[in-house]
C-alpha cells in the first residue's frame, strides 16, 4: 500500500541578475542535484577561522565540508537580502536521496551532543538562579528593524534577514539584547526595577563567504536593567566566574580584560569629535588585531579623526594598567573612578585574580556606553569566550525611556573548545536504570505492566518492544548502562513474580511485581 | 556622549506584481509607519479558530491584535515564497518608537510565562526519560526539500519557507519528524535499533490569512524507529497518559481516538484505488468536520474515487467500535488484528479507560501508514491535543532504507488551554531564597562578599546593587518571595557578623558570615 507519495524538490541551477555589492560573494551553492548524488567535496574552500561562532566544536555536528553538493556558480541577486524571483520550484515524482546533513552552518544534536548541550545549559541556568535572575525568552524571528544600526558592526552586516510571505522584513536574531530591550519597553512600569533576567537562546548570522563557520550558536545572556552603578557589572562578572569554577575552569585558564568606553569618550571629547562618530570609532577600534593597523588608521581617518587624535587614541589604547590610565586621563573622570570601583568590588567578590585592565578592549557592539569586558583564554589560542558591558542608551534608540543597563553574552562554542583543550569535557553516558523484557511474545502485555509499575514509582525503564534473544537484550542493557534487567517469564509470571538481575554484580533474584521499587 | 546612533528601518508601502494564486490573500500589512505611531487596531479582522496552533494560550504573550500597525493594502508577489526584489531598505537618522510587540504570531516569554513553559517542558522531558527515551534536537531552519510532499497537507501549504542570501530554499521547520528521519538516515548503522528519541522544539508555519493564529508553537515529539509491532504505539500512548496524570489531567478530561490507516487502505484496495492516491485520500478525509461533507465528497471525486467507493468509505469512517469494524472488514486483515492487539496492550499498560476506536481518525500528515491516534478533550471545546501514528515508509521517501517507525507530536498550546479550563494551571511564583543588602554604600563590597559566601554554598541570592531604603528592600523581598533578608550593617560587619531576618516569622538574629548556610 502507499505511504506518502515520495517526492522531492529539485532546484535547477539558474543564473540571475547580479546586484552590485561590495560584500564578498560565495561561489558555492547548496544544490540538490540529480546528477551528482555523491559529489566531490570542496574542502579547499573552507578554512577554520577565529571567530565568534565556531565550526569545530565537539558540541557541534557541524558539517561545513559536506553541505555543498555541487559546484554551481552562484551569482547573488541582492546585496543583503534573502531573495526569490523565480517561479515556484518544480516537484519531482520520484524519491531522491536528500542531503542528510543539516543545512550549511547548522547542527543536529544527536543524543550524545544533546547531553553535552543540556549539561552546559543547565550550568548556565543554575548559575543564573544562584544570582537571583529570572529566565526569559523571545522569538528567534524578530523584525529586522530591531537590528538596524549604522555603526558598521559585523553583527549587523551578517544579519540573517529576509522578507516573509507577507512582505515583512524579518531576521533570525543575531543577539538577544535588542529583544530584551523591546520587551522591557513593552512591559514598561509593570515590572519593578531592577530587572535581572537571563536567557539561553539560539542566535543566527549569515555570511556569504564559505569559511567553514557556523551560522548559528546558542548564547547565554544575563542582563540587569535599572542599576546605574558598576555593582551591576561586578555582579555579572561574578556570575561568569562562578560558572567557570563550576565546570572546572580556573583563573589559570581564563581571564577577563576590562575597560570602559568612557576612556575613549574622554579622549575623543578632548579632540571635540562629535558624538555620532563615537560608536563608529569604537567599532573600528574593535578590529584592532584582526586587520592591519594601517587599515585601522585609514578607517579612523575616514570618519574625520585628525592624525593627532588618532595617535593619541592609539597610545591610550595600549595602556594596560589603571595607574597608567589615571596618569594619562587624570583622576577626575568617570572612566577611571568607575574602573577603580569595579576592581575594588572584584576583591570582595573574590575574583581579583581573574581580571585585568586593558584599554584595547572596546567590544564590537555599537550600543555599549561604559564598562566593557571580555573573557579570554590565557593561552591565547581561542577567540573571546564571552563579552559584555554597560549599555545605558539602548532603550531610547527604540523610542523607550532609557534605563541604566548592563549585560553579557556567552556563546556555546568557544567554551566547549576550551573544555576540550583542557581535557575537562564531562563524560555523560546514557543511563536508563532498568530494562524490562518479556521472555515470550505472549508476555509482552505482562512486561508492559511491569514497566508501568516501575515508571509509576519514578524508575526509568527501557521496555523491550520486540521478541529478542537474551544475547541481544544484554547487549542493549550494556549500551544504555542499565543497572537492572527485569525478565518476565511465564513460570514466574503465573506466580506474580519477575526475575531481577543486577547487572553490575550478576546477582539474580525473584520478586513480586508489586514489591518492585 | 553617543551610544549607538539611533536609527530605524522604514518600510515604504509599495505595490508589486501580483502572482496568481488560489490561496487567501491577507489585506493587512505589518508596517512601521512614521505617520501612525498609534494606529487604530483592526480587531474585527481577527477571530479565534480551532486549530493546531493557538492564539489564546496563557503560555503565550501573543499579540494578534496589535501587530498590525497600519492598514496598508498588501498585494502579495509570489504565491508561496518569502520574497524580495526592492533595493536595500532606507535607514532613518533619528530615533523612532519601534513596535514593542514580538512579530505577528510569535510570543515573548517574560519570566512568568517562562516558568510555565519550563514547568511544561520539564514534564515532557521527565516522562520521556521515564520511558528510556534520549533527547535530540535539529536545526529550526531546514532545507525546504524536507517538507515537499504532494498530498495537499495543510502543514505543507503553510510552510514558512524562503530563499536565503545564498539562494538556498530553506524553511523554518513546521514539524520535527522529517528532521528526525534525516538524522536517522545520516547516522545509518552507527545507531543500533530500536532508536527511542524525544525532542521538544519550536515549529513554525506561515499563513497569509490574519486569523489571529500563532505562527510558532513548541512541540514535544517521541519516536520509536525499528519496532514493527503495535507495542510501539502502545508505549507511546502510555507515555502521553503518564504525562497527563503527572499534570493532573484524568481520563474524564481527555481521551484518545484510535484507528489505523490500514482500515482505509483495505476499503480503497477493494475498489482498486491506485496506491499514489492513498495519502491524498487520507488528507481529504482528515478535513471531515472542518469543511462541509459535500466539499469532502467533491474532493474525493476529484481524485477519481467512484461514488460507490466514496459512500462505502464514508460508511466505514462512521464506525466507532472494533466489533463493528471486524464485521465490516472481516477479521483477516492487519487493520483489525493490530487494533485488537493495541487495545489488549492498553489494558496491561492500564489506560483502557482513556482510549476508544474511531474510524474517522486519519490525521493530517501524509506519511502515516498504520495506527493513527489523537488526544481530544472530552468536552469537545478544543481541537486535538496531540496526535501520532505509524510511518513505516517515510525514510525511503528521503532515499534511505525504510525502518518501521512510529511517533507523536504534542503541542504546547492546547494543553495549556485545557489546564486553564480545568483550573489546573500550576502556581509558579518567583522564589529567590535570600536577599542581601548593604545598609551603607560603603558596605556594598561587604554585601558582595556575603552574597558570594551564600552562593558558594548553593544558596540563591538576590544582591541589592544600589543603596536603597529598607522599605524598598522589604518590598523587593516580598516580590521575589525571599525567605531570609540578610542585612550588612557597619557595627556588625566590624565584628564579622551580619543580621539575618527570617521573613516568614519575623525572627531576627546575628550570625558570623562564615557560619551562614
Amino acid at each position: 500500500m502507499a505511504a506518502a507519495t515520495p517526492s522531492l524538490l529539485i532546484l535547477h541551477p539558474r543564473l540571475s541578475l547580479f546586484a552590485a555589492t561590495l560584500r564578498p560573494i560565495s561561489l558555492i551553492h547548496h544544490q540538490f542535484s540529480l546528477q551528482s548524488p555523491n559529489p566531490s567535496r570542496l574542502c579547499a574552500l573552507f578554512s577554520h577561522s577565529k571567530h565568534h561562532y565556531s565550526s569545530i566544536s565537539p558540541l557541534a555536528t557541524a558539517t561545513p565540508l559536506s553541505a555543498d553538493n555541487s559546484n554551481v556558480i552562484e551569482t547573488p541577486r541582492a546585496g543583503r537580502s534573502g531573495s526569490v524571483s523565480s517561479p515556484p520550484h518544480q516537484v519531482a515524482d520520484y524519491a531522491q536521496k536528500i542531503d542528510v546533513n543539516p543545512p550549511k552552518g547548522t547542527r543536529d544534536f544527536p543524543p550524545e551532543e544533546m547531553r553535552l548541550r543540556n549539561w552546559l545549559f543547565d550550568n548556565f541556568k543554575e548559575v543564573s538562579r544562584l544570582f537571583g535572575f529570572e529566565e526569559v525568552d523571545y522569538p528567534v524571528l524578530e523584525s529586522e528593524a530591531l537590528y538596524i544600526r549604522k555603526a558598521g558592526e559585523e553583527i549587523r552586516d551578517q544579519l540573517y534577514c529576509f522578507e516573509d510571505r507577507g512582505n515583512r522584513r524579518v531576521a533570525l536574531r543575531p543577539e538577544l539584547t535588542p529583544s530584551l530591550a523591546r520587551l522591557v519597553i513593552q512591559k514598561g512600569k509593570s515590572v519593578p526595577l531592577p530587572i535581572k533576567w537571563f536567557a539561553v537562546g539560539q542566535c543566527w548570522r549569515y555570511e556569504r563567504m564559505t569559511r567553514g563557520r557556523r551560522r548559528e550558536h546558542y548564547q547565554w545572556n544575563m542582563d540587569i536593567i535599572g542599576v546605574p552603578h558598576v555593582t551591576g557589572e561586578a555582579e555579572l562578572i561574578s556570575s561568569i566566574v562562578t560558572f567557570f569554577k563550576r565546570i572546572g575552569i580556573t583563573e589559570k585558564d581564563v581571564g577577563f580584560k576590562i575597560s570602559s568606553r568612557k576612556v575613549l569618550q574622554e579622549v575623543l571629547g578632548f579632540y571635540s569629535v562629535p558624538e555620532p562618530l563615537f560608536a563608529k570609532a569604537c567599532i573600528i577600534i574593535d578590529k584592532m588585531g584582526k586587520i592591519p593597523m594601517e587599515e585601522i588608521k585609514k578607517e579612523l581617518k575616514s570618519i574625520e579623526l585628525s592624525n593627532e587624535a588618532i595617535e593619541d587614541l592609539l597610545q591610550v589604547l595600549s595602556i594596560k594598567s589603571l595607574t597608567e590610565l589615571e596618569e594619562k586621563l587624570g583622576g577626575a573622570g568617570e572612566a577611571v573612578s568607575e574602573l577603580k570601583q569595579l576592581f575594588s568590588l572584584a576583591e570582595n567578590f573574590g575574583y581579583s585574580d581573574w581580571i585585568q585592565f586593558d584599554a584595547s578592549v572596546v567590544r564590537g557592539l555599537a550600543y555599549y556606553t561604559g564598562v566593557v569586558f571580555e573573557g579570554f583564554d590565557r593561552e591565547g589560542k581561542l577567540r573571546a569566550i564571552c563579552g559584555g558591558g554597560r549599555y545605558d542608551r539602548l532603550l531610547s534608540t527604540f523610542g523607550g525611556d532609557d534605563h541604566p543597563a548592563c549585560g553579557f553574552g556567552f556563546g556555546d562554542a568557544v567554551i566547549i573548545e576550551l573544555l576540550k583543550e583542557r581535557g575537562l569535557l564531562p563524560e555523560l553516558p546514557l543511563e536508563v536504570e532498568n530494562i524490562v523484557c518479556a521472555l515470550d511474545p505472549n508476555l509482552q502485555g505482562a512486561a508492559a505492566r511491569v514497566a508501568s509499575v516501575l515508571r509509576g514509582k519514578g524508575q526509568c525503564v527501557d521496555l523491550v518492544l520486540e521478541n529478542k534473544p537474551l544475547k541481544w537484550v544484554f547487549k542493549r542493557a550494556a549500551r544504555i548502562n542499565a543497572r537492572r534487567l527485569i525478565l518476565v517469564g511465564s513460570a514466574e509470571w503465573e506466580r506474580g513474580m519477575v526475575s531481577v538481575k543486577i547487572l553490575g554484580t550478576g546477582e539474580q533474584y525473584e520478586v513480586d511485581v508489586g514489591e518492585l521499587e
